[in-house]
């Protein structure tokens, strides 16, 4: 392979998802190189407490190293500024691609990755994001901006961690039409529900997913169905071509479920999971739902295990395809926005 | 969206898959012109009797009604040309794509399929195909061909019908190692050993999967693993990247397995599968391997119904993925010709 082809990164958002991508960044980088011919080159990364830009690259090692120390980019010497919000990082850094890691925030209109992925896109870069927010929110004017400035914007990451739910219905069911969606997006309540199946209360349930780091501190959008909802909306618009809002999920959590009802269930041959599902309707609308349902032991979403997500469409000339991934780790969906990126940047038939 | 870019089809091949292609074009020729602008025009197609070539276009739906009826396109007034063979068609028609789905053949060096891919390949026409004996005979001659010609060789449809396995495995696992995979390529061995457990005796399941369609009227090729290691090999030249060859893998048919086996393991929560597997060895070899394996009950290909087929990717980055299909009439497989040709000439992220 000729001359690698330099790939200037920005990161922003350094948790869970953005420090593994740093390890990823370590781990594939000559990789990447040797395969794809593409040099990936971190330039800039930023945090809650700041921002470090090197036009030369950022070591990934070091700012995981940072991140794992409880440290920030933005006490770098020389390029950290500390106190200075991401949005002046994407404003100001020559780079050609930003990944969106920042926290999920749907209630207060997705920001800050909202207003990340306008600006980025603005600028030219290509955006790779497994932030939901802003997709759920903007799926039509950030399709709409990106291809006005002629760039692309990925989010597969988006819908069920590492498993690739959306190019499977985007690119491989292309010429179907898609009559149903199933499924479980989801990490959290499926591992709580299963606790909850083997004879453990809500209170010891929730503790177990806690100390397993699969349920946040607040836990309300997970249980509540919120993450499960936004991720069928993701899905609905990108699969369905139908633009879908988030208003117009019929969401049921999974907390006025009893415990004891989802050990019958069990005894029963059934599993209770979180099931979301769209159904295209006579008139070109999709109907959607969120909730709870014991579901025949049998239905290829019932055997998911504990740290299992998965998605079955339902299309007319296809049949019935489905797919689903064992992630035990985060790593899978720190690893979408290396997929997104390889996705933008290399052809994958040659 | 503007003027329809025309695509001129070549059909080699009017069997199961080949008569079920034209009623797709029938049936979603209005809608892929209207989705994705792409107008796509039948201009010639044989079978074994000859072939019929039309700069105009043939009418699928004629030519399916033909085949219907036991009839050939050679016996189409004005443009059918009798006992003449198909690479006549393919070396003198102006065209931009063929389908090759001629019957596979792999006792005889993948003719006439083989020289059907080349020559098209050769005159600068991209391919789409189902057929897996070129591939697994000339992966990569076939794919320096293409490359030398700047065009298209795609073959979606050569592992496991309608289900994306490939484009999956060398699309969205893009920057993984696979260390292993393990499908349930074939539906017909699937089906007999379902009927097998159920207490069916040998020739009774054979019996039924051949009035069901299932099984082919020599089947010795399903039976004794070729088509699940041909499979196999292709699986493992696209995705693991490995030049793999069809007698590095040690195959295993079920024909020697006895009823009461199957019935046995099953009683004891096990499922007999015809278990196509691929390991990476620490030398960048692989080793393959075809053989009826009884996997625990919950293992996600013991859990495939009888009509379908499913794979499964061990990575290191993106977790473990499993996809499967449900494929109750061949015309997923032959859908597959459509989503390779809408492939080739769509973008699905606008």
């Amino acid at each position: 392979m000729s001359t690698p082809n330099t790939v200037r990164l920005l990161l922003v958002g350094l948790g869970n998802l953005g420090r593994r991508f740093c390890d990823l960044l370590v781990q594939k980088g000559p990789e990447v190189e040797a395969r794809y011919g593409l040099r990936l080159v971190l330039v800039g990364a930023a945090d809650s407490r700041g921002w470090a830009y090197d036009p030369a690259g950022l070591d990934p090692a070091r700012v995981a190293a940072l991140k794992e120390a409880g440290g920030s980019v933005a006490d770098i010497p020389g390029v950290g500024r500390p106190a200075r919000p991401a949005a002046e990082l994407i404003a100001q850094a020559e780079a050609d691609l930003l990944c969106e890691a920042s926290p999920v925030n749907l209630r207060q209109g997705a920001e800050p990755g909202l207003t990340h992925i306008r600006m980025a896109l603005d600028r030219g870069m290509h955006v790779a994001t497994p932030n939901k927010g802003p997709l759920v929110l903007a799926y039509r004017e950030l399709h709409d901006r990106a291809a006005r400035r002629g760039v692309q914007l990925r989010f597969d990451g988006t819908v069920a961690g590492g498993l690739p739910a959306l190019y499977i219905g985007q690119r491989d069911l292309r010429g179907a039409t898609v009559h149903r969606i199933e499924a479980v997006p989801n990490l959290c309540t499926g591992y709580v529900l299963e606790l909850l199946a083997e004879g453990l209360s809500w209170e010891e349930a929730q503790a177990r997913a806690r100390a397993e780091g699969v349920l946040e501190a607040d836990p309300s959008f997970d249980l509540d169905g919120w993450d499960a909802a936004a991720k069928l909306v993701i899905l609905v618009n990108g699969v369905m071509g139908y633009p879908a809002r988030l208003e117009e999920v019929e969401r049921t959590g999974i907390t006025g479920l009893g415990g004891a009802e989802v050990v019958a269930a069990r005894q029963e041959g059934r599993v209770y999971k979180l099931l979301a599902t769209a159904d295209r309707l006579p008139d070109e609308a999709v109907s959607m739902r969120v909730a709870p349902v014991p579901l025949p032991g049998d239905h290829f979403l019932a055997r998911l295990g504990r740290k299992q997500m998965g998605v079955i469409y339902h299309t007319d000339i296809y049949g019935t395809i489905m797919a689903a991934i064992d992630e035990p780790t985060p790593l899978p969906s720190a690893a979408t926005m290396l997929r997104d990126i390889l996705d933008i940047y290399t052809n994958a038939h040659v």
